[in-house]
């Protein structure tokens, strides 16, 4: 607790290093001062700095592999399937490398490409695979530079299978992992965290155990920083292992790769892939039941605990890798049991942090993306500084064009006909259009028994706080003020406030209300002499799909709406109403009506000019209520607005 | 009201204006957002600008004259003069030029210093009068470039008074003002407003009063932005002259020159300066009562007063330019019965902004000056940014060190001996220091009947907002915790709050409590002991002389004390405890102890060595209760302490 001035602050600064009792250096242009870090340490830390954090803290974790999907809508589930499973906080997610599949490519459904989305728009820790063998140095500096590209930055460094029975040596070629290892250090230093496979059985190709051993040693020594083990049946073989590295010298983390069974073919099948043997006593359960899938699923999981519990309380495991086959029941199942799936609705920021390292000191926003984090993610993924501490300083560049937007990961998980079945087989005029918007905020099934749980803004049910405001919304709603996003007042609640707090524990959440809705120009025109009794008050930005822009904010300057007071911390703002990126925001908002609804009808059919005509004719408003401590004046001016309709 | 996309923000950007109905343009790097204007307009205008803006709002506006003083004593006052007069608005102050005063030069008196001083350490809009007859060019021009250095914004281009009883042209040389503002648009471009003086009654030396307005033409129409007059007695020859300016096409504004007269002497030699004459209406009453002071005054204030309603009745008038004649009551007088005398209890922020142009987008300082302005002003001028939005992004060099700190404006306003009255003649303990801070704060005299108005660390007596703490306060220092700086915590006070608002109307303010002492040792192991228990809740700095530092800060990080939000404006946080900084603050605040207090008695006597004793020995202590919705812990924690002690 006691430091000398001289001390405090070197770590980051050497100007200040003849502190002392004089007053800091002579006035020098130099930077003395520290840099703040910010936020979270997880923002900051290296993947093996948090392992080694939560070792010393006497943490369990664990991580999760995956495979890259075959087709695009795979590539759809498997995302939100990161989405979902990342709420269980894993340390990492690592995505496997599959040579035969163009594992490098710009493809949806690359390796790379999977890794690049569960970092920047999953915001997970993640590793990705990649294989040597049979491939030129240049091919694999290639993949090396466009993972960093991506925000990358931990490889699992791996010999791969070789594409032949016959396997030889190329001369100067990448023949072990080994040889890839000393490759990374080589060209990129020590960018990348560096994960090596370790065979608690010998690798099958190895001459013996022991020499499968100084294999995995050399591979530590030419710079890996931690190994994952090749999946294992009884918790004795991985600990034995354990120790017979140690005693030769490998000290750093060892980490058992688990394999819940799931059923009786994929064991099978991935038994033969990775030439292990089956103990006789499993064997013996699995064989009577193998054609039932529930009972095998229900033992592997049983066996997955046990063996995992046994390997916690050995007291030499802190971390535990699930090979999850893609699949959420069984892993999710093993993780609630021990305990160590953690869903902490505590979260950094009010929005999803991206795991990218150069958005490390992100901390605004604007509000308009609020149900659309991945595609605020993908139109700001070209700027090379994010807004920190206020949105105003920033230098940022423009938002990405919208020409390639609906591609992959950004569209709808649902297919057309259940959007039909949603939004609407048919619609008869605008007012049917209120009623899709009314059903989703109610829950309520729609005429034809259909619960609406999307909408083109929103791939999500009702977020848990906008129900607070459930009552309100329903009442505008049915009357033409579709709304799109809406947060309720907050005046200091903690930051630990399960809906609406967010933030280190200790400090207080803040928030003006908004209100976001599409409305139709007579609505506008009446809301517009409302707006004038409340002027002082509420901030508006009005606008029409070809731009027309109506506001009464100063200077178009920034309006913070949700803040946070933390102890021992600067202020944080994390989103803000700003009126620039609005008018971006606004190309977006108008596009979804086309793309995601008008589509799903035949050209010139009338439901499909119904929406058109929405496009063209209606204003998307923005509305800011400043006075925060007051009662939310917001739905006053809706009402005022209806009765001077009347 | 209504903009269209590609307007709204073209005026500062031009890669948007493609705008319309696209999502702005490709994934450029170019900056293509708004930059945020920052609070207040007032910050960022020239003054030509507000001078316009205050005209077309309606505004009534004053501006003040000064000359530079003789002596070291004299200036500090008129330091504090400035701080008085300053509070009651004028839009700007001048200060004159005088050739035989070496007014370009660094010392204390010279009229370059005292402008930079009205600008950077008392915030004034300041004009620095320049005159050019008998100098060179380089001289000039080595002028103005050190008045751009210093902050200085603005130039009233004079002629000057030849040398000689006999003048004669120089060739090549400046031998009108004309020729000095036609070189300030050369050398200088747009970056001065320029003033030029006007004569209603026509230049003495002038061919003829035509003649006279044609060179006043010359010198607006050469690159002048507006015109003050000399002073004048009757309001008719003032208007007269302004309708014959605009008559020949001088449109600038044109400010008179209004002198209230304050005794008969001074009367006498202005009037023989000028080469005016004294109406005989004027003669006439002030003869008879020439030795009497009180009563001339008054009727100057009287004669002043009417004159200026007239002006301001002719509609013809928006602002008034007073010689003050370096005296506050008169000026002062005339003003409030004027009624634009405006004392504006809010402050654009809690602190004393400074007028540089670098320091334009400041807006965070740490709170350990919020006493000293003008101390943390002079130790950061070398710094070329501010911080803005949050303390730790700022990339500040070191703080100036103490070497010649005590110089000039920055000692204390009071001479040694009512310091030692004040004081202690002689101390007999740290019991009679305790005393001194105690008397300070509650008011009251001393044991030999004299009040503490001011403090090492305080020039001021104690803030209104620190009366909020009065009785807790008196109570602590009684017992040896000496305070030098606290604040109360506020949980979302209105804005214009008289006491503790600042900012634009409309907002709310908040505060954490904030506590800063000196105080000894073993009160230091106590309240260590104490603070275990509010390890969560407070933050503290503990640092003795040497820099021994304690701390539970994490990470260096600063911890914001004082913020705001505002309708339509991102948070604004204006204080902040700084780790970093309170290491160059703690080496200011204890050499206090020995530069203006130690100092006082002589060397080796018992009261220097109790001051000695105490800055050797006390610590230095900072406190923040980071739990501002709650009542004020510090007190708590103070009394636990003392508890611990018993």
């Amino acid at each position: 607790m006691v430091n000398e001035t001289q001390h405090t602050c070197s770590a980051s600064s050497s100007s200040r290093s003849d502190g002392g009792s004089s007053s800091g250096s002579e006035s020098s242009k130099d930077n003395s001062r520290c840099s703040t870090p910010v936020l979270d340490a997880d923002r900051h830390e290296r993947l093996r700095e948090k392992m080694r954090r939560r070792q010393d803290a006497g943490d369990k974790w664990f991580s999760l592999e995956f495979f890259p999907p075959r087709t695009a809508n795979a590539a759809v589930n498997l995302i939100s399937r990161f989405d979902r499973m990342g709420a269980g906080g894993p340390l990492f997610i690592d995505v496997t490398w599959h040579p035969a599949g163009d594992p490098g490519s710009d493809k949806e459904t690359s390796s790379m490409i999977i890794a690049n989305t569960a970092v920047n728009y999953c915001g997970l820790e993640t590793i990705l695979h990649m294989t040597c063998c049979s491939q030129t140095k240049d091919d694999i500096t290639g993949h090396l530079q466009k993972a960093k590209r991506l925000g990358l930055k931990n490889i699992m460094a791996l010999r791969g299978d070789p594409a032949g029975e016959e396997w030889e040596e190329e001369v100067d070629g990448f023949n072990y992992a080994v040889d890839l290892v000393k490759h990374i250090r080589n060209e990129f230093d020590d960018y990348f965290d560096i994960c090596v496979a370790g065979y608690p059985k010998g690798h099958p190709e190895a001459e013996s155990y022991e020499a499968d051993l100084r294999h995995l040693k050399d591979k530590v020594f030419a710079g890996a920083d931690f190994i994952i083990t090749q999946l294992f049946f009884r918790p004795e073989t991985f600990l034995k292992f354990m120790k017979d590295c140690q005693a030769i010298g490998i000290t750093c983390p060892i980490i058992p790769g688990i394999f819940p069974i799931q059923g009786y073919h994929s064991l099978r099948q991935l038994v033969k892939l990775s030439k292990l043997e089956v103990p006789q006593e499993i064997k013996d359960v699995i064989e009577p039941i193998k054609d039932n899938d529930a009972a095998i699923r229900n033992y592997g999981v049983e066996l997955a605990v046990s063996m995992c519990r046994q390997l916690l309380d050995s007291g030499m495991v802190h971390g535990l890798h699930f090979y999850t086959l893609n699949r959420e029941v069984a892993t999710t199942e093993v993780l609630k049991r021990l305990g160590i799936w953690k869903e902490d609705p505590r979260r950094p920021l009010p929005w999803a942090v991206s795991a990218h390292p150069k958005r490390r000191v992100e901390d605004v926003r604007p509000i308009f993306w609020a149900s659309r984090p991945k595609s605020y993610i993908y139109r700001t993924q070209e700027w090379d500084d994010f807004p920190n501490g206020r949105w105003g300083n920033s230098s940022s560049p423009a938002f990405g064009e919208l020409k390639d937007y609906y591609l992959f990961y950004l569209k709808s998980k649902s297919p057309r006909e259940e959007l039909l079945k949603m939004w609407g087989e048919e619609l008869t005029g605008e007012e049917s259009v209120f009623e899709v918007f009314t059903c989703y905020i109610t829950g309520e099934p729609n005429r034809n028994g259909y619960k609406v749980t999307c909408m083109p803004w929103n791939d999500d049910p009702l977020a848990t706080e906008t129900n607070l405001l459930k009552d309100q919304l329903e009442k505008v709603n049915r009357r033409g003020i579709l709304t799109i996003n809406s947060q309720p007042n907050i005046n200091g609640k903690p930051s630990t406030d399960p809906i609406v707090g967010w933030g280190p524990s200790g400090g207080y959440v803040f928030q003006k209300a908004y209100l976001e809705f599409f409305t139709s120009s007579e609505i506008v025109t009446a809301l517009l002499k409302v707006l004038k009794k409340y002027e002082l008050r509420v901030n508006y930005h009005i606008v029409n799909v070809k731009g027309q822009n109506i506001t009464n904010a100063p200077d178009l300057q920034p309006n913070a709406v949700t803040w946070g007071i933390f102890p021992g911390r600067e202020i944080i703002q994390p989103t803000v109403v700003d009126p620039v990126s609005f008018l971006s925001w606004k190309d977006e908002a108008f596009a979804l009506w086309i793309e995601q609804w008008a589509k799903l009808y035949e050209e010139e059919s009338p439901s499909r000019m119904i929406i058109q005509y929405i496009h063209d004719n209606y204003y998307l408003v923005n509305l800011v209520d400043n006075d925060f401590p007051l009662e939310n004046c917001l739905w006053q001016v809706v009402e005022d607005t209806f009765e001077l309709l009347n």
